[in-house]
């Protein structure tokens, strides 16, 4: 059928192009159908949205994303005609009803989502039939080659090293002090990270306070193997793009299928040519495992896995049941992590990062078994984590003689207060989490919360236990109304319960 | 946040902000997520999609359904915040997890449905779980409640007669002759029908031939009232409106959930008043349902569905293996149902048309038990039926004195004949509603399939098997060379197979 092209000045971010509903009719397709498209010089396929109003009968629109490929002329006469749909929707079809899919089906699936030929609706039953009848683990591995080949791959040309949290606990700044430590012993760690998307601050936002962040892989190539470390966004690199339009469609659907997980973490791993990688597994309520059987299971799952791919795997399973140190927000953590690597740091993260660094020091034979945390620690107390992570954040474009004192912090701040004497015995990390993005983080880099005490410490009654910080009044108003709601800190007496009450 | 509105005269048939990225971070959201706006005088919610490049960061593109509600002026601020997402997400959540809902989260789900609060990745997930986890008794009960409820309906104040065919069968014309038996008989039966989606031809479309089919709520009583019956097309009574926006998911997806297929039907059937119902499950290769078992199964929980409903409803299980009568396509059938009104149709049709209206002249007790189809072939006999078809044909805006030589049937046309002499083993569903529709139906009306000879006929090399019909040269060819690909007919020698062959 002929029709006559009008172009519509937005991406819509896939091949989509608008039919007026009674030309859908007669070329025989409805909403979500696929059809072939030619211009005078062009060919290319899409799917069809329908209208009965934006459109004349006899007009198609075409959205820039396609416009892009087509290059009709607005007005211009192009050709449209039913077409086979991708037959990765087969495949979709086939997991849908039970059946295992092969390693070639998953690859159909990742190289049409990655080239727009798969609606979110499509994609999200992808999603869903992994969540619904689980994937084995040869699955996983077919999704996770699946993803790598579909992205750009690094190869370092030498042993790298890597850590990865699954997420979840606030205030996790401790990729901070892991990649100085493991690169001041001489391993290559090019860490790549995500900026918050739920979260208060991403180990990327984190990050941005001291340095750039932003580069594309020949940049962080050459920033890594210069100073043997960097702390740098997944997101500019074009590794693994499947992951992202994957995640964008379990976002709204609030699910995270665990063999979806493995082959994400896994791919991007992967695909910056780690071979050396420690998980770092929180549990605790609000992290998203919550009980040390899950860990375990999920952690068996990422040491088989990675076995398929001669990775160097191990996981951390870590207390995830508050905040990790005693900020949230990128640059209260900015800082406290530089407060540790002077020495000056909370001791719940210089253990937590010691640890783990430990675990990949003892992976790259720095450290005999079991020493790795010893050997972290004296890295960290000799200055040379300290002057290795001035030396990243040289090259990443920050300011290398940066002090604690510099880094600027929202100066509109409110203190949350002790309603009673008693002990603090819950620090809420989903509530923490809430009042810090009210404040304004990550975006705004000088919100978050400084939290005075922590799990078991005795307090009295007007003490300090938070103090919110935000770059404006607003933003503070609104996380100060947030905390009084949500009370992030429970402080209870020894005696928790008198049975029976006496009233 | 404030925004400056762009308005995009553009509309997308959902509630949808289109926000810059960074404006979208900085406010907390994903593509996905739900935002509350104001405008000057009106408040709403919405979807956010977000872009990088139609706008410019400080401004929101405002869809012209929502624009519609909220009515800001283009360049004009609107406030933009986080929204909670609609409490229907939750229970769809529940659902995936393979809970069991409520009643009360049916309805809420349903309302965001018609209220467009829920993404079609959100759909798609409520009809996924449907799917993996299958739906109890009650839980169809209430889908289908949820679904009468959100739509319109009709009460005739009298016992209302009805018919449904799951379909997958071309040629399936019955309903042009059960209606007029059955309301020549005195019971009142409005049927509403479907257009095509994939089939060659709806009952709609067939009618469409004869008379018109869209009619509102009120027209639609108007017309049933007077002639006892009518045949018009549901899409624009606004009954189940719930149902169409479920559809439009299912269709990519390629899904056809039972729970959502019982409660389609019904909650259609009983929006039009309809208290006692035939179901027709045709069954055979390339029919929705292949075996007895199956239907059997299907009919059952027809069955105890309605009688939750105090509907009285019997379901008939049909020959499905091949087309109904001889023809496939809109004016190729309304000429074949009326000749068959005039006494001169297919044994085929005729024998299912009685039989399926019998079912409904027995339970309004018309017809003693057993004894219906004995009634519906001597209403037809007698010319009652075909005098009650002029009759709807002319209330409906038709010509009652039409003729079977005056439906126009294309005239381009071609004959696909016999290649060896033996006898028709197959005729295949599936090939002649591809061919028909190739050749233009259904929105060429007069584009169809004549097949001469069916299952189990004695045929000659060269006799011709079936005629193919199309409006226009192009279709025409179309059609032929699909036919010649598919082989719609196969022609087999008694003896099948020589085993051991001698070669």
């Amino acid at each position: 059928m002929k029709l006559r092209a009008k172009i519509i000045d937005l991406k819509v971010g896939k091949r989509m192009v608008l039919l007026h509903e009674k030309d859908a009719l007669e070329i025989g397709v409805l909403a979500h159908d696929w059809v072939k498209i030619s211009s005078a010089k062009y060919k290319t396929a899409a799917f069809v949205d329908t209208t009965q109003s934006y459109l004349e009968q006899g007009e198609i629109g075409i959205f820039k994303d396609l416009h892009d490929q087509l290059k009709a002329k607005d007005g211009g006469t192009v050709s449209v005609s039913l077409a086979q749909p991708p037959e990765s929707i087969k495949f979709i079809h086939k997991q849908i009803e039970g059946e295992s899919l092969t390693k070639d089906e998953y690859f159909s699936i990742i190289r049409d989502v990655v080239d727009h030929k798969l609606s979110e609706i499509q994609i999200a039953a992808f999603l869903l039939a992994g969540e619904f009848h689980g994937s084995t683990i040869d699955e996983i591995e077919y999704l996770t080659r699946a993803m790598i080949e579909a992205g750009k791959v690094i190869d370092f040309d030498r042993s790298c090293y890597d850590k990865h949290s699954i997420g979840g606990v606030p205030g996790n700044k401790v990729s901070l002090l892991i990649v100085p430590i493991v690169a001041a012993a001489g391993l290559l760690i090019p860490k790549t990270s995500s900026r918050a998307i739920t979260s208060s601050s991403g180990t990327a936002d984190t990050m941005e306070v001291l340095a750039d962040v932003e580069f594309d892989i020949d940049e962080l190539k050459s920033i890594a193997l210069k100073a043997s470390g960097a702390i740098v966004w997944g997101g500019k690199l074009g590794i693994s793009p499947a992951d992202d339009l994957l995640i964008r469609v379990e976002h709204p659907l609030n699910i995270d299928p665990v063999g979806q997980m493995l082959a994400s973490i896994l791919s991007k791993k992967l695909s910056v040519g780690a071979d050396h990688v420690v998980i770092d597994i929180p549990i605790g309520a609000g992290a998203k495992v919550s009980t040390m059987e899950e860990a375990r299971k999920l952690a068996e799952s990422f040491v088989e896995l990675s076995e398929r791919f001669k990775m160097h795997l191990q996981c951390g399973i870590t207390y995830g049941g508050q905040p990790v140190g005693h900020t949230v927000g990128p640059a209260l953590e900015a800082r406290e992590a530089l407060l540790a690597l002077q020495g000056k740091g909370p001791a719940s993260l210089v253990e937590k990062a010691t640890a783990l660094a430990g675990i990949l020091l003892e992976m790259g034979f720095k450290a005999h078994p079991d020493e790795g945390k010893i050997l972290a620690k004296d890295i960290l107390a000799s200055g040379k984590a300290l002057k290795k992570m001035r030396e990243i954040i040289e090259i990443q474009g920050g300011n290398p003689k940066v002090q604690p004192q510099d880094i600027s912090i929202g100066h509109e701040t409110i203190a949350l207060k002790a309603p009673c004497d008693g002990f603090v015995t819950n620090v809420d990390n989903a509530a923490i989490t809430a009042i810090a993005r009210a404040a304004g983080a990550p975006r705004e880099k000088g919100a978050g919360i400084e939290l005075l005490w922590k799990r078991g410490c005795k307090i009295k009654k007007n003490d300090v236990l938070l103090q919110i910080h935000a770059e404006r009044n607003s933003k503070l108003n609104e996380a100060y109304t947030l905390a009084l709601k949500m009370n992030p800190i429970t402080i209870e007496g020894m005696l928790l319960r008198k049975i029976p009450k006496f009233t």
